[in-house]
């Protein structure tokens, strides 16, 4: 049996960063005279102490390098622990424990599906939650996918590995000091996006919520109806100007703070992204003129912002899509499964494993009929390593019957086809709407049954983990030997 | 450029074949006494001229050895030209050229989509006809399978290799002869299929063409209700056989007759294959009997039947099974990918990819957390050779990306997502019925729009190539050097 005792010293110290956290609405509570300050504080005492007990009671002198089961299982647990402690305030609130878990475990993935209705009228440390949670599943995401995930050789991210230091004890330290950055640039694009928001005419309230929703991703909003409650086709622009920050790799901006910028305009990954983003956005624009009586400029703002939600996977809405017709719905279902960049807040395939599936295939093809042709593979101006699209084609595979699987379950438990299999890729792919009435971009999740919640619930973890690294930990083999 | 000499002589075989085969429903229409004979008389006279005529003008006295661009193209324009030529019928009674195409691809692709109504008052020449499409349409792709996909390595198909001498000359007379025996072990199985269907009540004309139609997984009924038509349990118990032995890899067969036995029961596709229906009938019928007041028999006799005809790709139905529930349409919708097992007439993904993949995904696992673990793969009793999973994953890949374009187009003409969604699948798959009210079991393709018929005859023609040997011939390289 492999050593727990660091995994959950590690843990510990995730459980009291999120005690700390929970201060933050109680105090916000308090200041807009909201009685909710107590449910807060009381989550963020009790969340607190268990942090605290567990740092204490597990703690060792050794350093904390982690093996690779050890770093599975940080992962796992982690969002799992965060999920289950960042519901306290919901349960406070007299919401049940499945809706709790269900938004808590949206926020921290940064889904952003929901199952709380009447958002307007909602007091607003709840809201401010809401938004948090978010906002540490974002930075969640990119530290494990910068630093964790490259060498775990998870879906082909080894290929994202950072060059680091050859002696251990530097290792760690370039880590934290890593970590620090990314940090860094999280916290000063969502302060950037806040001011331009306020700047814009969002309340300081909105302003805040709407950074932390937009910068992870993640999409929770302050009201029923998205970011549509805000008209204003500036505010927009700015969106979908943060949205895809959200979505590029985070090194880079490392790397450009560092005084590296060529790195991030040469990416082939960034420039792929764009473009794509780019000519479905104004393909579906130009579309959107000859079936609407509306302006160019209008038509390019509704397809760009929200062409740009879902393949973000921010989930963000401000018209429903899916009455566009059913052209714009089947391009909203594949644009679900696209998603941004490595290492960034992103869920999905991510644009990279397209390139690389792409040029795998190509040359795969060629291979058909040229067998005995030598077709070197590269990616991003480097020879791409064997074991790289044999990852990316195993995630693939297990991405795409992981959703077969959960929508044949979500069907059996009575939903609609449609319903059942958008609900599993937009849970999976950490989108937040699916297609249809129920959960669509102007419905809800609220209505589904408890048991289809729950199932979501873990498509939702599932996803955010690339699905391999929870398979991994639910391998019988893994905790033998 | 590559010789293309050898390429039409051979496909002139295959049209002279054809020209051969539009006698015998222009033969039955005389015994029938219907009018239609003529139409056959010209559609062979024509097929034959041009078969001939490009046997004569291509004619070498070198052998007839392939190259791998060769047999790419021999497959892909024998499947079209077939096609083409097919269709003479159907122009010749009057139906539209964009039908006709889609009855005769959907024929010879042994998908079974029917845009022709009022089937049950059809003459006689046409529904012999599209039995006739359909059980060459069988014959074809087993032995293409068997014989030429395994050298293209497509799909892993590589894995099915036969064992031949090392002389070229013997290599061909070796191969003559397996064909020899695959088309022998075919027609005798159907000659069984079309006695016991006769002798349990069908009438003779539709015993034959329904045990065509069985034996080629294709599933063209004479009847608008399909097998539904036929009432008798038994009649369906003996389809179900049948179905289940066209989807058996012939190659076994062969071997059997040859007097292993043992290859036929000991091979892990074949009892994966069977366990695989035998469970999801029995646990779908157990589920149908809390669901209807139906004894247990009934309700095994017609989960095992539908089950059967979706997984074999057939087609044939003898229920609105798209009526039993969401969770029913949910699991159809998956088993329509399923598909039977290698060297078969079965189309969609196929029993031994599965095996293969969840082989290769379970070591891929666990290697994410024992990379410095050995771990040789295994399928059959046997080590299985490194590219056979590449080949496989870049096969699912493809496979699904096709489905998801096809998709979109047919959403983009307007189908509702359920409609297109399933027409791509059921198209790619080769399977037959899709779901929803237009195209489901109880439907017809005949109210599709022209470009959707246009759309789903080249999705029914990828998806009988395994998509991978059409991408081969539009890759623009392979017309190059």
């Amino acid at each position: 049996m492999f050593k727990l005792q660091t995994v959950f010293h590690i843990l510990g110290w995730v459980i009291c960063g999120l005690g700390g956290m929970l201060f933050i609405p109680s105090i916000t509570d308090v200041a807009y005279g909201s009685n909710d300050w107590k449910v807060f504080a009381e989550a963020a005492t009790l969340t607190g102490f268990v942090g605290v007990a567990t740092i204490l009671s597990t703690y060792t002198s050794g350093d904390l390098k982690l093996d690779f089961r050890q770093a599975h299982l940080v992962i796992t647990l982690g969002w799992i622990l965060v999920a289950l402690f960042g519901a306290i305030p919901f349960l406070g609130m007299g919401i049940g424990f499945t809706d709790a878990v269900f938004e808590s475990m949206s926020g921290i993935t940064t889904t952003g599906s929901t199952v709380l209705t009447s958002l307007d009228s909602l007091p607003p440390g709840i809201l401010l939650w809401r938004g948090i949670l978010n906002w540490i599943g974002g930075i969640g995401i990119i530290a494990i996918a910068v630093l964790i995930l490259p060498f775990l050789h998870v879906g082909g991210m080894q290929l994202f590995k950072i060059e680091s230091s050859e002696h251990s004890q530097d290792k760690v330290a370039s880590m934290m000091k890593t970590l620090l950055f990314l940090t860094g640039v999280y916290a000063t694009l969502t302060g950037a996006c806040t001011l331009i928001y306020y700047v814009l005419g969002m309340s300081g309230f909105d302003a805040v919520i709407h950074a932390m929703a937009t910068l992870s991703t993640g999409g929770f909003s302050t009201h029923d109806a998205s970011f549509g409650y805000f008209k204003d086709p500036w505010l927009r622009w700015v969106a979908i100007f943060f949205m895809i920050s959200g979505a590029i790799p985070f090194l880079l901006y490392v790397k450009l703070a560092l005084g590296n910028a060529r790195a991030l305009f040469t990416d082939v990954q960034v420039r792929g992204f764009l473009s794509f983003l780019a000519l479905t956005s104004l393909a579906m624009a130009y579309w959107l003129t000859t079936q609407r009586e509306i302006s160019a400029f209008e038509s390019l703002t509704l397809t760009t912002f929200n062409i740009t939600s879902v393949v973000t996977t921010t989930g963000f809405s401000t018209d429903d899509y899916t009455a566009w017709g059913p052209g714009a719905i089947g391009v909203f279902l594949v644009l679900m499964f696209v998603g941004g960049c490595s290492g960034s807040t992103t869920g999905a395939i991510k644009i990279y494993r397209f390139q690389i599936l792409f040029t795998f295939i190509r040359a795969h093809i060629k291979r058909l009929f040229l067998p005995n042709r030598v077709l070197p593979l590269k990616y991003n101006g480097r020879p791409l390593p064997n074991d790289v699209p044999l990852s990316v084609l195993a995630f693939l595979t297990v991405f795409m019957v992981t959703i077969a699987l959960f929508t044949v379950v979500l069907a059996l438990l009575g939903l609609d086809i449609v319903t059942a299999y958008s609900a599993s890729v937009t849970a999976i792919t950490n989108v937040g709407p699916g297609i249809g009435a129920i959960i669509g971009p102007s419905g809800n999740f609220e209505a589904l049954p408890d048991v289809a919640k729950w199932v979501l619930t873990l498509a939702m973890l599932a996803g955010r983990l690339e699905v391999l690294v929870l398979l991994v930990v639910v391998d019988p083999d893994f905790w033998r030997t």
